[in-house]
């Protein structure tokens, strides 16, 4: 089978570079050691060579699709869910007394990277299923949890997150799905809703849906939002499923990800939806936004892992594939000689340290994050309040930089195969079209922006990012402990002030309330934070890297922490030094993206 | 229908920003003017609304393919074939006495534009065709001009174009398809080709593929190499065709471009396939390669023109979406105001004018190109000297530059529309798939950008930068007669300093003999000329524009022009500060991707 990421290189960033062991002093976690993280990593690993890689082609190949109501997927979903709930999987994060397992995110999150590599079509069906059972335990009733709960942990009942509709899109605030109050308790719902991943296939048996929708008489906006549960079929007295009006209109067909169909629903056509208030009134878009950061973090890794699995085949790729010869000192190429392989020319090797160089440091961070909001929800006092800080702020790069970058990556390693890259016969194209969708879900590019310079710079009097500068520097101190680091870490310093001369220019127009101009480039500003800490990320790695040759304590071989370090380097060189233009754009003077009264945009 | 180009600014680009009617001063071209120019481009413009266009989605739903030894396209490339060739569009720019119309390449190239914009799936048939009788025009005899010829004018026979085979992709030097010479004057072929667009399908009564192969006992290397025609039927003694044992053996299905077939064929399985020599033994490849900068420059304007096709279907969308509301001084949204329409977020003009930004200098660049390959081709002189010196140089940067920042304006295209974006129903995610095999075709990126480097650069001890800098620094100073230009034009001098900066540390590696550390980031080499050379491009779209402004003659109303003007400022803003950190790559000591002994990607 070919190689879809590296497990050594996944366990070098859990344990040595993130350090997801330390998540073993919180109580919650104490059936758990070192042993058993490695063995869930290994038995998801070999799950995913037996039972996701083998069926990635043929999900593209026979995409999902609408037939007279019904969605019809690939019969291997079936088969995943069943896995997935027999195995805890899809609760794994949960409670004991839900029948979860206890798990810390961040080992939930390494095992979605093995499996996301492995096939990035069928993952999102038990994630869902388990962001909407998690939705009802945090904020639903003991009824609630006691009748849908079980079963969509034990992946019978599928779960799905119902926010997008189709005259708001991304503007959550004109959602006009209606919820009706009548006395029996429930709520008589209709409206309709697309883009809804996972809605709807043979292989559950019921769905449940996180519905967000307006209680009749509501206050208009976001305050009048709230979150309801929709069940496909509802349960009748006799405790039977009965249809509950909820009609599958279509599955939109996409450029990737086609084996993970993408639903429109509708609500109440024979005004005969139930539907069922979770936790308070007009608190729906609050509750939905505390799953976000998870939500977005899951995108993120989704991303990095598509990204990882098209870094591998492309090295393979350049591996094997012999052509061309280098250049002798004549400039000229020896034609007697025998071809080399494409992995010894410069540029080649650049596309494959390019890839490397987006895909290691963005699984870091991600690892990172998802240990951060395991800290967040077990620790308490100060450690509990960074925790939350900091993820609040790394969170929309986390799931930015992989899902643009990752573009990117996947670009350069179909061209490493060239016009092979461009044909169906090769996966390259696959992950190309796939990932594409990552700066899209949960959030586009232009909103995450808009979030981490509009809210979460600015929260708490800019207190994310002074942490996460302290964070930072810490790890630079570190790195200067190696003569061979100093320059990055150096480097990266010299960084951190850029980052503040763009605060100081842009703060001011905040102040002044003037908030067109200044988030008019966030965008920007998201490419020079991540591209920033993704340096950082870098340099933790190949500080952790160093350390390992300093001391000989070698867990993979030293060409695996040599790796760790030229790619570093390589990052510093290559991608760091983009940060100059962004940093020009975003201290620029000129206004050319605001509404004027001439329309120059034609 | 959709606007899928903008005629205004192909004739602006055209007649005001390049002046191509300044070619009309020659001879060949006496029995053009500006009017016949302009019918042309319109009755092009009619033809492709009906002919091209209406067909666009369709041949990408129902993509070509192999079925026995056949390949099956859309019907309407029937069609197409037919009005080219009745129409005189094939042998276009050929001599009269041959068929041809002796028109411009420049207008030819227009024409091509609106043709690519409507369909960039369908123009390769006709424009393969002609290549293909061009090299027999110019390199063969007389008995193969009047045997093949007229027929391909026609274009009731289609013409190929046979480099690559499957052990040696791009490396040209390692093919391996033989001719052995006859008594009877034809040589008998054996080998096989893959990648040949266009290579079969039953709407043309035969097939003249122009092949590279090498003569038994041939030098090897690309000294060895020759040009044959093989038809895949040759005429009998009686002047009936017959088979010439020429096989299709496949179509390679693709991302996109799914319309444009893709052959694998295989020549002499039954020692029954006749080729003829064109030209000289040994020399196919130079040949071929004086066709080659023409290839170069039509694959550029096919990816700016699909460009073009995904910025205009953008903008209708941002101009008729409503989604969201602007900021207020609260920073907040009022629920209760209405709607805004995209095109007025801050984001979403970034991504449409980044997208005006890559397209329209580009175009302006191709159609300077190829005005400079009609006064190449017409002049006499130094006027003819400095044509072919700009044009070897600018030729990579036109051909590569639309190719991959194409790809970047169509994603941002695709991401103007949200979730929508990735959806089958909407064509953005089409124009992503199509131009993605642009950076790929005759000649990748890499390739391109060591012929940029390692060629273009150093030839005639750096001539032609000399005299491309000579250029540029008139339109600077020209620029400089308008205050509101005077900045921008101050910033591209300065960025040809930097240029300089670079080829001082750079040259140095040349002359010692050290090639492969002189041209390992050549890649990186051509995203800094390149951003550069359209930063040119855009400021003399400027000047025109600013001109037409201040004197009134005002052909397309005054938004028109203040447009040209908004978009050189958003790419002097936006896209020229990129510069920096490429020239900072350029001008690091590190070497890090030539191979060493240590094998550090894994």
């Amino acid at each position: 089978m070919a190689d879809y990421m590296s497990m050594d290189n996944l366990k070098y960033t859990f344990f040595d570079v993130v350090r997801c062991q330390e998540l073993l002093k919180f109580d919650r976690f104490k059936d758990y050691d070192e042993e058993s993280f490695n063995i869930l990593l290994d038995s998801i690993k070999d799950w995913a060579d037996s039972a996701l890689f083998p069926y990635f082609r043929e999900m593209d190949e026979k995409p999902t699709y609408y037939d007279d109501g019904k969605i019809i997927v690939h019969p291997q979903i079936g088969e995943i869910m069943r896995y997935c709930g027999e195995n805890g999987l899809i609760g794994a994060y949960f409670d004991y007394k839900v029948g979860g397992q206890q798990m810390p995110h961040t080992l939930q999150a390494a095992l979605s990277h093995i499996t996301q590599c492995a096939n990035n079509h069928v993952t999102g069906y038990p994630a869902l299923t388990a962001g909407a059972a998690n939705l009802i335990i945090r904020f639903g009733n003991d009824e609630l949890i006691d009748k849908y709960v079980p079963n969509m942990v034990a992946g019978q009942w599928g779960g799905t997150m119902c926010l997008t509709e189709p005259q708001a899109g991304s503007s959550l605030s004109d959602i006009t799905s209606s919820a009706v109050p009548t006395d029996e308790g429930y709520y008589k719902m209709t409206g309709q809703k697309i883009f809804i991943s996972g809605g709807d296939h043979e292989y559950c048996e019921n769905f449940v849906h996180l519905y967000l929708a307006r209680i009749e008489g509501a206050p208009s906006g976001t305050k009048g939002i709230s979150l309801f549960v929709v069940p496909k079929y509802r349960l009748s007295e006799k405790g039977e499923l009965e249809p509950n009006d909820v009609i599958t209109a279509g599955d939109f067909q996409k450029l990737g990800q086609r084996g993970y169909c993408t639903t429109h629903l509708i609500l109440g056509e024979n005004n005969n939806c139930h539907g069922w208030l979770v936790g308070e009134p007009n608190k729906g878009l609050k509750y939905m936004f505390q799953m976000m950061n998870g939500a977005r973090l899951d995108v993120g890794m989704t991303a990095v892992s598509t990204a990882t699995a098209a870094y591998y085949a492309s090295l393979q790729y350049a591996k094997e594939r012999p052509q061309g010869r280098p250049l002798t000192s004549s400039g000229r190429k020896d034609p007697n000689q025998p071809q080399t392989l494409i992995i010894n020319h410069p540029d080649v090797r650049r596309m494959l340290l390019l890839q490397k160089a987006i895909i290691e440091p963005s699984l870091s961070l991600l690892l990172y994050c998802t240990k951060l909001n395991d800290i967040h929800e077990n620790a308490h006092g100060q450690e509990r309040e960074d925790a939350h800080d900091l993820l609040e702020f790394l969170t929309p790069i986390a799931k930015t930089y992989p899902s643009s970058m990752g573009e990117v990556a996947i670009s350069n390693g179909l061209q490493v195969l060239g016009g092979y890259g461009y044909c169906s016969e090769f996966v390259l194209q696959q992950y190309y079209r796939d990932i594409r969708i990552m700066s899209l879900y949960e959030g586009t590019t232009g909103i995450q922006s808009l979030d981490l310079l509009g809210r979460k710079t600015t929260m708490k009097n800019g207190k994310a990012i002074q942490l996460l500068t302290k964070v930072m520097t810490e790890d630079i101190i570190k790195a200067r402990t190696y003569n061979e680091l100093t320059p990055y870490a150096d480097k990266l310093q010299g960084k951190l002030k850029d980052v503040g001369d763009v605060l100081t220019k842009l703060m001011p127009f905040a102040m002044k309330g003037d908030y067109e101009r200044f988030l008019a480039d966030a965008t920007i500003y998201m490419e020079m934070t991540s591209t920033i800490v993704m340096a950082w990320q870098c340099l933790i790695m190949a500080t952790t890297a160093k350390e390992a040759l300093v001391t000989g304590q070698l867990k993979f071989g030293s060409a695996f922490y040599e790796s760790k370090i030229h790619t570093m380097k390589f990052y510093f060189t290559y991608e760091l030094p983009k940060t100059l233009g962004m940093k020009e754009v975003l201290l620029n003077d000129e206004v050319l993206t605001i509404v004027s009264e001439k329309e120059v945009i034609n």
